[in-house]
């Protein structure tokens, strides 16, 4: 049995592009996976904590010297890794908030970092590698090659890194300029808003459709 | 009457390399600034919140507006930014955590980008540039031009885009190699950990020295 897990992390509810990619991915992950199963995540209702002085430790620390605290937090690493490795597909929405991923992505990924859960700590083997990773990405403005802003997109350019020891490999889909038709500043860049939407859309919709006849 | 904001972020405790950066310049700052008085945060003991959906808005939508949640938000935005329009400098101790910064770090930040506190809508001008922002960053490995990992450092790379709305301009001073002496696989690095962490000493120890002597 197939299963995906579809994490949501924009903070814009209803406006959210990313959430909006998701869904149009889950969707099309559906209809190509009848009677596959899923587990839901939402960032934005549900924040990972983040590490803090009494639990920040846990996953640095034998287990069997835990503090309550690090218990828990360790306990937290293993709930969240424990879901990627049930997965086939793990589907993450990603909005770039002021150049960055939103804290909560960052606390995720501080939390999945874990010798012995999401890594082997003798052979460096990342244990996460079975599970298909695809990250529908949005960012307000535009940060191509060539653009003044090329660069300027600090998510996308450090989750590979963040998460490389676990062996998952994001695939991104990324729609850009979304604040185009918001911002009277970017009205220009409308049309190239539109493209960019488009072209997302028709990736996420091919995603799954060679499976889907096969 | 001077004035210095120091903020610490490492979950370390007594073993980060940050807090120590971050001692020895506060102690320098004090030297040269007789009567000083500063205000200090630690975001390992006390976490900015995450961004979340119930007030994550708070930046984007009118005060007046607000909900109860949102209200909560933007009145922890105006005392984040109102604590930096105080200080003449603001010290920020930065580990790197999975190649960014910690997740407290990127939700401060997201808490400072608001218009009407920290930048002038209108003309988009930044309100927070009079106070003079020193980083202090600590990072396990070697990130310079030429090394394997040059440009996996995302906080340092992160930050100045993150704050430039606000005016803020962050000068890092950084040790690297931080984890030579405890990883043995790095132990060919030691001497030029040591040549770092006495690199950013002696930049931290003449920050204030001309203007002690003056």
């Amino acid at each position: 049995m197939s299963h995906l897990l579809h994490i949501d992390t924009s903070v814009q509810g209803d406006g959210s592009v990313s959430r909006r990619l998701t869904a149009r991915a889950a969707e099309r992950w559906h209809s190509a996976h009848p009677g596959g199963t899923v587990t839901y995540r939402d960032f934005a209702a549900d924040p990972i904590p983040h590490l803090d002085a009494a639990g920040g430790l846990a996953r640095m620390v034998p287990p069997a010297d835990h503090t309550p605290a690090q218990a828990a937090s360790f306990a937290r690493s293993v709930e969240l890794i424990d879901e990627i490795k049930r997965a086939d597909v793990l589907l993450l929405g990603l909005p770039l908030y002021n150049y960055g991923p939103p804290s909560t992505v960052k606390a995720w990924v501080d939390h999945l970092i874990a010798p012995g859960l999401s890594f082997d700590p003798e052979t460096g083997a990342g244990l996460l590698g079975d599970t298909e990773f695809l990250v529908l990405a949005a960012r307000g403005g535009g940060y191509g090659p060539g653009t003044p802003r090329d660069g300027w997109d600090h998510a996308e350019a450090w989750l590979p890194h963040g998460v490389l020891m676990t062996g998952l490999t994001p695939r991104f889909i990324t729609a850009e300029l979304t604040l185009a038709d918001k911002n009277p500043a970017l009205a220009e860049l409308r049309s190239l808003a539109a493209e960019s939407a488009t072209r997302a859309e028709t990736l996420i919709d091919e995603l799954w459709a060679e499976r889907q006849v096969a």
